[in-house]
């Protein structure tokens, strides 16, 4: 298959029965603090708490029925595992999800609450990669991986599809961890609406696809910590090549407009995000002080409309950012 | 006025300019844990955080010009002042807002963003009613009190005719603290569904509305803390004399059911609510464990589809119940 949008639209088509058309809210407040017109994609009340929903369930539906019988795999310590879980479950297939050994209760659980074969493994990316491959090896599952798989970018980009169908925007911005999300949303946006403009936003603390993205060439860098979990993984190969075509620009955020962002929009949207689907919001505000300081604009949205995909809704309840 | 159909249609068609339709959602996971099927009418996402928007909205749009003009005055604590505060704006008259001078910062900043004038006064109900009658003496300002007044009760009777056009429901749960809430909520939906059992649910550690409801008479009861700071109020006289005639049962609950609700809320629904806006979902928490250990049920749900009024979101998130 490629990206495109035919195969974004089978995609919708395939999976829009087993998952929630999330609704696209707006506030009043958020408007008038950022001087634009603001439409959220409320990706925290999709099925698994996440997008993530959609990618998987599409990568397991596209599966023809020999190829499914035998099951599926990942490694992932987050959303992706939960999704991919419920996806198998859907379709009445085995999954084995690869999770590190530190992984939170909460996160096995979700595993576990879709009937799923947990793989425990040493949590580093190399002991990840070889548990799974170990696993593919051992049932001939197929491995589903989180973002370097055109079926899941597909899935991805339904989430947009489904907010340029309700309303027109002039700027979409989502955040960049792995790059399926945003490459599935920037091909589906500049194909459907080609003037529109994406651009990602990413942690400061864990900037490698920005930096890719300046020099033109895939960077590897060294993370530092950042509270949005879900954007610490490098960007894939194959997602920095759909990057380069259709992402007009990758912005940072520090760690303390994060924080502040997903705070800001628990109290006006009384609404629950993870921290890394705050990062675009604070990018606005980041974007706003650097604008009123004089210096130069990386965004202008004054009186635009801009789409911003919420990621997802799953945070720890006991240790939220603000308190630690 | 009287508190009927006709007043409470009224007030939806005075108030629905100027506030939100709030959405109705559901939960799968809510009712898989439940047994039954919930509806979810979300006054959290109300204007100012909380369905007081409602009947303080229509308070001030019923009063006629020439006293409207002369402004409004109350005494609240809570999301009341900060509702009155922006009706009042909306109609561009005074309002006066007594506040105990222990009030938390984000209150006092809410009513002042409506432009209202404060007014201090000691934490006690003697203090504020005296600086309340004081303020009126001096201004000729209207009297907007937060539940004993049939406008206010009209006012917040439109949340459950909103939930009724959109679904059907066997039952209505919502929590009691004054009776405002309640009071329109039973009478709107006994008149507009006579077979609608009509619920309310209050915490046990401020359940003078549930002794009196046993008793056949107004019981005033020694408050112990209840994490549910909206529903600490004693009921109304004549919030009282209608929920004998409309309401079916009014069950109380622990502090701790309060709080696992409440966590259980924002984890499966990802919505932020405050403590009060917990306790109808805590009530069938504790039904269902006082039915499966066998002793006598006080509301039996199961299979029954339940209207619940979430009463709204605003809650300190530097102080969370169950970081307590």
């Amino acid at each position: 298959m490629t990206l495109d949008p035919n195969t974004i639209r089978a995609a919708h088509k395939r999976i829009c029965a087993h998952i929630h058309r999330t609704p696209v809210l707006t506030s009043t407040r958020l408007d008038e603090a950022s001087g634009a017109h603001l439409f959220l994609k409320c990706e925290n009340f999709q099925k698994v708490g996440a997008f993530k929903a959609r990618g998987a369930t599409n990568a397991v539906f596209s599966l023809d029925e020999a190829t499914a019988k035998l099951g599926v795999a990942t490694h992932s310590s987050g959303n992706h595992g939960a999704a991919l879980a419920r996806a198998a479950k859907l379709r009445s297939i085995p999954a084995h999800i690869v999770m590190p050994s530190n992984s939170t209760k909460v996160k096995v659980r979700a595993v576990e609450s879709y009937g799923a074969r947990i793989v425990f493994c040493e949590p580093t990316e190399a002991a990840r990669e070889a548990a799974c491959a170990d696993v593919i090896a051992k049932t001939r599952a197929t491995l589903i991986h989180s973002f370097e798989n055109e079926d899941v970018m597909a899935g991805q980009g339904t989430a947009v599809v489904e907010l340029l169908e309700e309303v027109d925007v002039d700027l979409v911005l989502c955040p960049v961890g792995g790059g399926g999300l945003l490459c599935g949303t920037a091909v589906a946006a500049k194909t459907m609406r080609p003037k529109i403009k994406v651009v990602a936003a990413e942690p400061a603390n864990a900037d490698d696809a920005a930096q890719s993205f300046r020099a033109g060439r895939l960077i590897r860098t060294e993370k530092k910590f950042t509270i949005a979990d879900g954007l610490r993984t490098n960007v894939g190969a194959l997602n920095f090549s759909i990057i380069q075509r259709y992402v007009d620009d990758i912005v940072t955020v520090s760690e303390e407009a994060i924080i502040s962002a997903m705070r800001t929009i628990w109290e006006t949207m009384k609404i629950v995000i993870e921290p890394s689907a705050a990062v675009p919001y604070a990018a606005i505000v980041e974007n706003q002080s650097s604008l009123s300081s004089g210096s130069a604009s990386k965004i202008d949205i004054r009186g635009r409309r801009v789409g911003i995909i919420l990621t997802g809704g799953n945070v720890d309840l006991d240790a939220l950012p603000w308190m630690l």
